[in-house]
């Protein structure tokens, strides 16, 4: 540091472009490279000014976050890190930068697919996992984008309004338990401001919340063109800059820093902070790129989505499909599937399986029409009838349907859940004909299925990466029993999700007005039915509960459950523990996830399955104490095979806080007072009995008036203020 | 002033005891009495230190505001305003505390029945009204309770937490309609505090909104022990504490004076403001007690209820009843009617009609069974089966029901809007075994009616007041044609109401998370299906709209209906007038009720009606401007029977607000930069127009991610900060 000339400082705390970090020659300082790459590397391929995201190396194509949320299942997230770690190394990456673990609070939100979950908890658990497998393999994490970016209209601009105990229970936690628990190299600053101040530039938020609170030792980057104000970014907790802005970046921060504007102990900081990144991640020069295995990767890539997709609904068990079936297949997605992103995620994927490659060569006496075009939503009556006519001669009808990238991508918000009429309309012509249809989904959010009552099949694969024709196949086939679990809630109308009277609303502001009932919290509460819930997924077995235990600790509740496979088929079951808070008086949703354990079982086959739930599946945050609190008193533990499909629960009663003494005041209200164990002496003593005694009867509405009045308005009762003074004496002494 | 010593100022800033204002006899300053009475007077009975409020002197109650708002009749209210100043006069009243104007944001409030609607055009219409009626009669108005108190639970300490826009366009809207248009006497203060701050010291809203915004020129005084802490209140802008705390108000306030806490010129104003109060209200010595017409008063309460009363349902045509109909008569109710409210508001009744009285004289063969308990909730079988027994063989069945006394009062908010089971279950019992059954409502507050399908016909009733009996069997009788509307939705579930998420939930903390969706607002734009909607009520005529006319003018549009009575009875319809904004590019409710006319039509006649909408009608008030704000475009004009009975409807084109130079920089969006007809020069000027020019395509994702970026954010597609710099500077130049 002491070597560095105040230019050489400001040149390094922006990149050298859009992917290096600045160069010192003089000082042989080498550039670092960083890559998106949440789900596969994402390494620009041409100049530095090349425009085209969709040019990169080749890499494998591994399932979006929507789908890997689906598995619930840690390990497989962790060994996904490692899978893209391995890929970096080889390619000479410093930094990936993803995943991105913002909340799907709107599923109209664009950038949907690349999250995780409406849920903060699996969010956390998932991501922690994945950035320790990435960085295990040595090369650094970059987790996005911190904060509450839910949404993609004006998202530089536009600012989420949110409470802060709704910041601090959803839209931070994630961040939070991943800077805790997995220690990565980098934070990625969004784009949007945070009540008003914009994330770049929020000191609360990349300093004192970060930092302060949190212990988070690694940089903090800006997602690209998020800085508006680098000076003031600095100031507040940014580290780096990304892209680099060239000569005008170090023009203003030696401007900044001569003129008094910038202390350069700001700058050092962040300086400080850049280097320790390039010493800390930056590939050894000796190191040799490892070629490495892309086929191994593309079957992991296939294994994931199997262990994800999230078989809806299976009537008549349709699936899994027969050896003798005569398969008809229709769609257009299934010849040109949609199997990753659009945007900074999007992959030049290694091998791309189809699913009408698969079935094709698995059943070569598979019939396929298009159905439909994915150019564009007109009805095309001639697709259907010659759709209906396939149908109406085969075994089993599979459809293939789903969101057209046109319509969903980062850098915009969808307007609709709905799927392009062409496709919903031969859906239904199709289901009419045929009793056996299977309508397979790919999508990046959540969509409506009006016709779900008319198929006999459902499978959600969303955007499954590469290998979406064999894993497809191999779960439609039985192959592979599917033990996936919705990672969000499919609404049966938009407008019943809970941010719909104000998403995208304003250009300029996003209000969080549902607080904390977002997702399930939030049908969970209104009783608002839904197509599908929150944690809902079939298998092709069943799993009985039994025996629930709970123990509650010095700071933690254990809990056991045994889970029997009670059908004729090996599979995985998600036991989802949710606890419900009885005893805050706050608003407060039914229930949480607060731990999940995911267990294969072959059939006959019973486990004992066992969780640990801390404090914090029973806190909330108080904004007043700027603290978490527990509240001694009753909690719900909840085990369920999702969050409505609740099989067993018990209860906790906790008692971790210190007894609180009430203090009485002018302020105390008189219904409180009168619970109290020493009240009737008090009122005695400063004869008063009279007046209160009549306040008990539960039938007078002027009595329960009164009890709901504090202290100092008994003088409308026509007590003296100089009464309430000695009562208040008396019950404190 | 200048004669006062510094205790008699003190003195005089809070009453002398609960009633009365305080005197100086050194002076010949007398006391000026207060009392609480929006539907009737309720002048104190007894010491000043009584605590039954139930005993005062004898006076006629009038309908509750739930009900009057019902009439949507600017002209009963203001009529009913002069009833009540005359009853004031001749008891020798200065001011008349109330109406309370709060909205109706949940069906759980406990003092709902006080209030007029959820809709505040319609509460502050109505208000301003009845204000000018009684202060034409020479008595002050104190109009209640300022602001956002919506909740009874905790109501002295809670906090309304809401947006400054919901504020201003709902909660505020009524207080500033009521102060600008009927110039009240005087405003009291509400317990609560409003994001934080007590209402009684909250010098935005007493001083920087009410007086300097609004131009306010009366006193303001607190609710009834809602001071805590005077001299902060004082300096905030309040005027009068209530009531009195004697010698220890005089203390504080001198104290604080002296130590200079205080400024003088604080306590003065006050000061001035309660003496200006008793000079302009103070009722003359030489005036005597006019004794007023009671039994004229009782004869307007009856008129006034029966153009309020909503028919709700009338099958069949089952009302009205027939002259030779045989019938049964059930429910406690008919003979203990709810007919007022409980707290502050509840009057002494001159003389109560019983809905019984009234049906055993003009009906002596009638049958009348309790059918169920007023004093629990418990079902008794017994009087059911005796109930549906008699209604078997009736021709017509009338069930009262209703929400009891114990369980909806002032001071309290309820936990369920369901009637209680010994009565609903009275009327499936009923309903099952006769056609013909009509359920008179007697409540405060929305219900759930889930037997609605099951009764051919629903009279709502609210609190009617004391000619209950009369009033409702003119109605059912149909010597009067009911032209009430509903002035709050009835849902179908309280799980779908607005707040009910949050409601009451917290002990602190109220926090109005819907924001503008309240009431019909809220259903609108969640398509949610509720019981019975905003608007909504039902006539023994029918009435068809046509030939809607709407002109813009300077700074107002104007509107003509043609409205004729197609059926064979004498009617008159509410025409209600909507305005939809369909610019402006911000969170907004479908519709909002901007007019109303009501028009009363003899059978074939048809009249024009004429309506007026002003700026207000099609502004929002925008918090970055502190101001109210237009926007140039479209709106739509709706013309609705109900709020969800638009029967006609046409958009106008406004062009109100200047144009607007739009002013290029770093965070102008790309995409709105594409929109101006400059822009294709501009960046041919610089050099990009292949950068840009692959942007237009609606089809590529990408495209329309850049389309979403600032100007700033270019260099993300390559573009160096100087192009941007100099394309700023074409466009803007």
């Amino acid at each position: 540091m002491s070597q560095l000339t105040l230019e050489e400082k400001a040149a390094l705390v922006s990149g050298k472009d859009s992917w290096y970090t600045a160069t010192i020659d003089r000082l042989g300082l080498a550039p670092m490279m960083m890559s998106d790459g949440p789900s596969g590397l994402r390494k620009q391929l041409g100049t530095p000014d090349q425009t085209d995201i969709n040019e990169s190396i080749e890499a494998v194509c591994f399932p979006a976050s929507a789908l890997t949320a689906c598995s619930f299942d840690r390990e497989q997230l962790n060994q996904l890190g490692h899978q893209l770690g391995t890929a970096a190394t080889a390619e000479k990456l410093g930094v990936l930068l993803g995943p991105g673990i913002n909340l799907k609070r709107s599923p109209l939100a664009g950038r949907n697919f690349e999250y995780f979950s409406e849920d903060p908890y699996l969010v956390g658990e998932l991501a922690a996992a994945y950035v320790k497998g990435v960085q295990a393999e040595g090369v650094g994490v970059s987790v996005k984008h911190f904060a509450a970016n839910n949404r993609e209209n004006r998202r530089f601009t536009s600012s989420s309004n949110v409470d802060e105990r709704t910041l601090r229970e959803l839209y931070l936690a994630t961040f939070e338990k991943v800077v805790k628990q997995a220690n990565p190299a980098t934070i990625m600053c969004s784009y949007n401001a945070i009540n008003g101040t914009l994330s770049s530039q929020n000191r609360r938020l990349l300093t004192n919340i970060l930092r302060d609170e949190w212990g988070f030792k690694g940089l903090v980057m800006s997602d690209w063109g998020a800085v508006a104000d680098h000076t003031a970014a600095i100031k507040a907790g940014l580290d780096l800059e990304m892209p680099g802005k060239g000569d005008q970046s170090v023009d203003e921060i030696v401007t900044a820093v001569k003129n008094g504007s910038l202390a350069e102990a700001d700058l050092d900081r962040a300086v400080s902070r850049v280097l320790k990144m390039i010493q800390d991640w930056q590939p050894a020069d000796s190191k040799q790129a490892n070629p490495y295995d892309m086929e191994a990767q593309h079957e992991f890539a296939r294994k994931l989505a199997t262990n994800s997709f999230v078989l809806l609904k299976n009537e008549n068990a349709v699936l899994p499909i027969n050896k003798g079936d005569k398969l008809a297949v229709i769609g257009e997605l299934a010849a040109h599937p949609r199997y990753q992103g659009s945007g900074s995620s999007h992959v030049n994927a290694h091998r791309l399986v189809t699913p009408l490659e698969t079935i094709n060569q698995v059943r070569p006496d598979a019939t396929f029409v298009a159905g439909y075009s994915l150019t564009a939503d007109r009805i095309d009556q001639a697709a259907i009838a010659e759709a209906v006519d396939v149908a109406k001669s085969a075994d089993k009808v599979i459809i293939f349907a789903g969101y057209p990238e046109r319509l969903e991508s980062e850098g915009f918000d969808k307007t609709s859940i709905d799927l392009p009429a062409n496709q919903n309309q031969l859906i239904e012509a199709v289901s009419q004909v045929n009793q056996h249809v299977v309508v397979v989904l790919q999508n990046g959010s959540a969509v409506r299925t009006p016709w779900a009552d008319h198929v006999a099949g459902m499978l959600e694969t969303y955007l499954a990466g590469e290998a979406v024709g064999e894993a497809t196949w191999d779960v439609l086939s039985g192959k592979v029993n599917p033990s996936g679990k919705l990672a969000e809630t499919f609404p049966l109308r938009l407008e019943d999700t809970p941010s719909y009277l104000t998403f995208d609303a304003d250009l300029q502001d996003e209000n969080y007005r549902e607080g904390l009932f977002m997702g399930y919290r939030y049908y969970d509460k209104k009783k608002q039915p839904v197509q599908f819930s929150f944690g809902y997924g079939l298998s092709y077995t069943t799993f009985k509960y039994t025996d629930l235990q709970l123990k509650v600790t010095g700071d933690h509740v254990s809990g056991t459950v045994k889970v029997k496979n009670t059908g004729s088929r090996s599979g995985a079951e998600v036991v989802q523990v949710y606890v419900g808070n009885r005893t805050s008086q706050i608003e407060k949703p039914i229930k949480t996830l607060a731990n999940f354990v995911k267990v294969s079982l072959v059939p006959g086959e019973e486990k004992t399955v066992s969780f640990e739930l801390d404090q914090r599946a029973f806190s909330w945050y108080n904004p007043r104490k700027a603290d978490w609190q527990v509240d001694n008193g009753q909690y719900d533990v909840l085990i369920g095979s999702s969050s409505t499909d609740i099989r067993l629960s018990d209860t906790v009663e906790l008692d971790w806080a210190p007894e609180q003494q009430i203090h009485i005041d002018q302020s105390t209200y008189i219904g409180d007072l009168m619970a109290q164990a020493k009240f009737a002496k008090a009122v005695e003593q400063v004869g008063l009995t009279d007046v209160f005694k009549k306040l008990a009867d539960d039938h007078d509405p002027a009595a329960k008036m009164f009890r709901n009045m504090p202290l100092r308005a008994a003088t409308t009762m026509g007590v003296t203020p100089a009464k309430i003074d000695k009562l208040i004496e008396i019950m404190n002494g």
